[in-house]
């Protein structure tokens, strides 16, 4: 039996998330239906992250087994032709049985793309999230500074009760001003449902006042969810890369 | 009578072009119709560039005369209200009475996209032309010096019987490789009808090794659009700026 590990770019507008759905269309879905095409028989779709809907990927890794003889390059062509143009395999390769994609997972990395202007934007109007406010992105930096670390995210996360374990390493959170663009790049162990996104909403709160910077390390204390500032919209995150 | 120059940014997917069609939906049109709800008077819409179908502006310029007395900033706000998200007025500004985008616009610059690889992109599919050949891109350099200067360019229109005046002068053309993006960057005083997808062709076909370097003297001198190569694809190509 072959191990197939699958690097997968995604834009998310058009699905329901990752994870399988009854009555969603969803990214492992319409993926596993083209792999199957493909290879002739039933697949299970490891994927390392379970993004949410309208969440886009530059570098999602997911793996399946397989009989099939198909070598990696011809499985990339034949996936692709039968995979919408939203989801495109950019790259496949033969991987030890052992591996798998989400329980093998060293790190995530995600960046969340926030246009800081009054007026919005045509050609990448799917990718950010524009916010008008005047935003101060130096007290955003210095308000991450109480994010990186080893900490306990019960206060950055919508379905705590889901999760036992609510600790995570965040190793690098990055806040980087491109022309009216604010990037943040966040890197972590893991990520707990809405993490990345509660965190960019509570620092724009801090951005525009509404939060004190020193408050964010309060908030994290609490394990309160109900501290942080708003989910920010899904379509200004993508997952970049997993590291193995 | 106020004439109110507007900067506007598209993406052309869903467009049949710049240029007000009948029975077909173009940017012309749906400007028009936003500007007309928000001054409540009929407008003439004034385009510097009749882009084609499929193609996309981040800097595309018309005009409009009006009686209106509201303020730039409020019509950039209403304008948007009314567009669809794929259309954003980026700025309005009163200007002389004299001033038209089209006939004061002293040079345009459009850049071509082509991504060069045999896996396509999700993310950007609607904004690049993906070809999978091996590409020289030192003799497409080499070749695109013969176009740079003042020529007549019937060779690289599709509809030259329909201009009188064929001769056009490029004041610069840029290939340049960003990853495994190759991107082309023309500025001219004018372009013909399809001009710089055709040249984008030709270019491609140099690079592959199809048409000599010299070759596209002979093209350029033939005035024979047959001895050219194929149209490149609208998706690659956005307005970038418009200078007057």
């Amino acid at each position: 039996m072959r191990n197939i590990r699958l690097l997968i770019e995604y834009e998310g507008t058009q699905y329901a998330g990752w994870q399988w759905q009854k009555n969603q269309k969803t990214i492992q879905e319409t993926l596993s239906k083209a792999v199957e095409r493909v290879v002739q028989e039933p697949v299970k779709m490891y994927g390392s992250s379970r993004t949410d809907s309208g969440v886009h990927a530059l570098g999602q890794v997911a793996n399946f087994k397989t009989t099939s003889a198909i070598p990696p390059e011809q499985l990339i062509r034949a996936i692709n032709f039968y995979l919408p143009h939203d989801i495109t395999v950019k790259d496949a390769a033969d991987v030890m049985e052992s591996f798998h994609a989400r329980y093998d997972a060293q790190s995530k990395i995600y960046r969340y793309t926030l246009l800081n202007d009054w007026i919005r934007t045509s050609l990448n109007r799917n990718f950010c999230h524009v916010c008008g406010l005047l935003l101060n992105t130096d007290k955003m930096l210095d308000a991450a500074q109480y994010l990186i670390g080893t900490h306990d995210f019960t206060s950055f996360t919508t379905r705590a009760l889901q999760e036992r374990n609510r600790i995570r390493t965040i190793k690098r959170l990055e806040i980087a001003k491109e022309g009216k663009y604010i990037l943040f790049t966040v890197e972590a162990d893991g990520f707990l449902y809405n993490m990345v996104r509660t965190m960019v909403g509570t620092l724009i709160e801090v951005g525009r006042g509404k939060i004190m910077t020193e408050n964010v390390r309060d908030i994290l204390a609490a394990r309160n969810r109900n501290l942080a500032g708003p989910t920010a919209p899904a379509k200004g995150l993508c997952l970049i890369e997993v590291k193995y």
